[in-house]
């Protein structure tokens, strides 16, 4: 999600170039096939500026025409549409018991994910790093195979990101202090492409705004399931980073034990403490709790089989996993209670596992939600990611595209 | 706080020029004296441009020459400072025990700042409104009496506030329902300016940004001391409002018994609910735990004495009333330590009576956000606001200043 954020800013014209080329490529992308009039007749381009736009970014390989022309009154026109054959954004998502990379083009469609067993907490950071550019080499040689460039490459991460690429903790993986990027790029010796970092909460949240059922929604937040429980904060239409770039922590507000719902016994955190929403939520959290005989044949670094079971037998009926379900149900939607007191969104989605287990979940939250939130009765709604796992991974994909789709030409 | 969302906007020729005369009405505005040869050199704009802007202004009575030149190289400059001679805006101010008036002109500087004794909680709806308008019509007389024309009016309000200027609710107020714009505007008999509406907290968060200490803080947050406790949130420059404007509702999270710190009985709310940030650390709530006398003589309506005997005891050593007011600091920690969570703020600052107890509350505030933020240690700035009581109405006045601050030319 690209915003240019002109407060105080002179128009000047180079900016006003940039600006309008930005204007010029989303509207291509949301309405394609369109012509150069209709361009200029929405957007209030003049025609003569968007048919110098349209020239140089056909130039550029990001639109093309298509060669039909509509039937109307008047002259035929030559359609536009994005053109996806030369540039790609990569995009790589480290899961709880995964590594996933998308390759999207510039019109947000996927030309791969793989995903890639792994168990980053386990194998720490350095291994996870080697995995990442192996994956990456793979990927980069596939798409640039198929004649593509590789405009960047971000990565999500379940953990906090500085503005330097650095996570300085991810508890869920036992990192400390890891310089992501900076490892990343060394790895990769010199892609020639630049290198990202986020969260994946971030990435997952800028990926609902552009795809799905929600796309567009000014105040919006996307809570990851997974190691982690973070969220990515969307509002008024603008992801929120905070002053170091560590906004979206919910994973270790306090959920059990007193107002909020008592639980038996505190569960233990990574982070130390007791009772955070990620001891209660997170997927290593659940499986131990439902299937408390799941670690027995060594420790779980593979989760799917672990929630499909789960699933089969809260489908089936079984009270504990049921019971289970809704009562992790309720100190989520406590949870999402505050945060929707705090920044009022109009969406809320839940992603990775908690999305495969929403059917149980997501009534007993919604219920928090609407006992707990102060003022007038909730409107919000509560629902599962439509994106799947890979939410992370296809935002990291598009965001590797930002400065593309914010008008600025790429440098081939 | 103003900031021209650009995103996606063809730059035609029109928002052009609106942009680049906020542009020099900015730069003038922080920068006074300065010459059209300095603000086209600082702010990039050619200077036939600036100078075009500034006959503008100048004729619209924005801007002013001041007849001084400067000793410098070359040609003597005329300066310009901003004219705050023609034009004020107007802020209200629902207080706990007062209603205020503040009268700014465009430099911001405050023309007059009136208090009444009012009990709005007691009055009830209707008669706020007319006491608001009356306190409204004295404060026109004067100002326009001094030869300047009031651009618009902001209401400042302890509770929540819908894009209508309604009040869905003030529990602090005994408020449901309450269409306050529509109501003042009546009651002012079609005042020939906007009327507008908002949070106490937005408007004391947005006065944050242009004065004091915090001015032009990018991720600030402003907790309101008073009847009501809420939060004013600023995140990337910009002040959140949420999907319905009513972001930053911070009131009502849970602080007492159980995790966070218990207290020995939750205390009852306006809400209805027990344990709230309000009902421990509103300024009623903290009268009557360190007061329990101060009501014998009938209801509270006037909170200053009770604040300044606290601030006594406090100052004498008085054991009961440091440890009450630490207790009371710990857990408005607490809940700034969900904010700063959440919302990763540069600082914090509180208001009003938490404003005036700051010696005695922030102490054990600032120990408990440093114990209960997760990730690297906390930076966060916890601090009194350095506007005083007023800090809404002050914000409310520059509100009204808002469109002109925007690069809008005035009316009149």
């Amino acid at each position: 999600m690209i915003s240019i954020d002109r407060s105080f800013q002179t128009a000047d014209l180079g900016d006003v170039r940039v600006a309008n080329r930005a204007v010029v490529l989303r509207h291509v992308r949301l309405h394609a096939p369109c012509s150069r009039a209709d361009v200029a007749a929405r957007t209030g381009l003049n025609k003569a500026t968007v048919s110098s736009l349209v020239g140089e970014l056909i130039e550029h390989g990001l639109l093309r025409e298509t060669g039909l022309t509509e039937n109307r009154v008047g002259r035929p026109a030559t359609m536009l549409v994005l053109d996806g054959s030369r540039h790609v954004g990569l995009g790589l998502q480290i899961g709880a018991d995964e590594l996933v990379v998308v390759a999207a083009d510039l019109a947000g469609e996927p030309l791969l994910t793989w995903r890639r067993a792994f168990a980053a907490a386990t194998a720490g950071p350095e291994e996870t790093v080697r995995a990442l550019a192996t994956l990456t080499r793979r990927a980069v040689t596939r798409v640039t195979g198929a004649g593509r460039t590789v405009l960047g490459l971000t990565v999500g991460v379940p953990g906090l990101v500085d503005a330097d690429g650095v996570v300085p903790a991810a508890p869920a993986l036992g990192w400390r202090g890891v310089p992501l990027a900076a490892a990343l790029r060394r790895a990769l010796r010199d892609p020639g492409f630049p290198v990202g970092v986020d969260t994946d909460a971030n990435l997952a949240v800028s990926a609902e705004l552009r795809h799905g059922p929600y796309a567009g929604t000014a105040d919006l937040v996307h809570v990851t399931g997974g190691l982690a429980v973070g969220a990515g904060l969307v509002s008024g239409g603008r992801l929120l980073r905070g002053g170091r770039g560590f906004a979206g922590a919910i994973g270790h507000l306090p959920v059990a034990a007193g107002p909020p719902p008592t639980g038996t016994e505190a569960p233990a955190c990574h982070c130390g403490r007791h009772g955070c929403l990620a001891a209660v939520a997170g997927v290593d959290a659940v499986v131990r709790r439902l299937l408390p005989d799941a670690a027995s044949d060594g420790p779980v670094t593979d989760y799917l089989p672990e929630i499909e079971r789960i699933q089969a037998l809260a489908r089936a009926g079984d009270v504990p996993v049921r019971d289970g379900l809704a009562e992790v149900g309720r100190q989520l939607g406590y949870a999402i209670s505050v945060l929707v007191d705090l920044l009022d969104p109009e969406v809320v989605v839940v992603g990775g596992h908690l999305a495969a287990l929403a059917p149980w979940l997501l009534p007993a939250a919604r219920a928090e939600v609407s006992a707990r939130t102060s003022g007038p009765p909730a409107t919000v709604r509560l629902e599962a990611s439509a994106l799947g796992s890979v939410a992370s991974a296809v935002g990291g994909a598009t965001a590797a595209l930002a400065a593309v789709e914010a008008g600025q030409l790429p440098a081939a």
